[in-house]
C-alpha cells in the first residue's frame, strides 16, 4: 500500500481546514479501510494506535459534507467499517491527482534528483 | 510570503530522506532567508525559535551535495546568510513544480472544493 521510498519524492498534501491535512498516510489509511473493512485493522497495518486510527477517521469526516467512513456496522469491539462514495472517491482523486502531478513535475524532479543524496563534503 | 488560505489547499510535500521533508514551511524559511538576508529574522517571521529555524536549515544542507544557505558571513549573534545558487533553484523549482502540479490537479480540485467544508449533519 505505501510507494516504494525512494529519494526525493513528491507526495501531494491537501490542506482540508486549518490544521487538517489529508495526505500520503491518511490516503493509506482510508485504502486500509477499504481493503480490510476494519478502521482498527487499518490502523494496525500502519503502526498506529486505535485511538489515533478512530480520531483521524473522525477528523477527516467532519470536514466534508457526507462521511467518508461509515463504522455503523462495527462497535468499540473492533466491528466492520468501510468507505462511503464519499470516501472511495476521495481516495481515487487522491490517487489521480498524485499521478497527474507527479508527471507535471518529473522533469524538475530529475533536476533536483542530481542533487539530493550525496552530503555536501566538509 | 504564504499563499492565501482557501481550503481545500494543494501543496506538494517533497521527501529528500527518511524523515527530512521539504514543503510549503521550509519554502517559506528559505524565501525568507533569501529576502532578510538572515536565518533567524526569516525564523522569527515564521514564529519559529532562532534554534528550530537552524536545525531545518542544517537538515536541509546535509540532504544535498552542496549546501542551501551560507551562513559563514554571520555569527551566532545572527549576522547575515544568504542562498546559495542551489538554494536559489531549489526555491524557484518547488514554485515551478507546486504551479505545475496545481496546474495538473485543478479540475480534481474543483470538484473536491465543493464537498470540503460543509460539515456533514449530525
Amino acid at each position: 500500500m505505501s510507494s516504494a521510498r525512494t529519494y526525493p519524492q513528491l507526495q501531494l498534501r491537501i490542506d482540508l481546514a486549518p490544521g487538517v491535512r489529508f495526505g500520503p498516510g491518511k490516503a493509506d489509511l482510508l485504502e486500509g479501510i477499504d481493503t480490510l473493512g476494519s478502521i482498527a485493522g487499518a490502523g494496525r497495518l500502519m503502526r498506529m494506535s486505535y485511538k489515533r486510527a478512530w480520531e483521524l477517521v473522525g477528523e477527516l469526516n467532519r470536514c466534508f459534507d457526507a462521511p467518508l467512513v461509515d463504522a455503523s456496522k462495527g462497535g468499540s469491539g473492533g466491528g466492520g467499517a468501510s468507505l462511503t462514495p464519499l470516501g472511495k472517491k476521495l481516495l481515487k482523486s487522491y490517487r489521480a491527482m498524485q499521478a497527474a502531478a507527479q508527471t507535471a513535475v518529473g522533469r524538475e524532479m530529475n533536476q533536483l534528483r542530481r542533487r539530493v543524496g550525496q552530503p555536501a563534503a566538509g
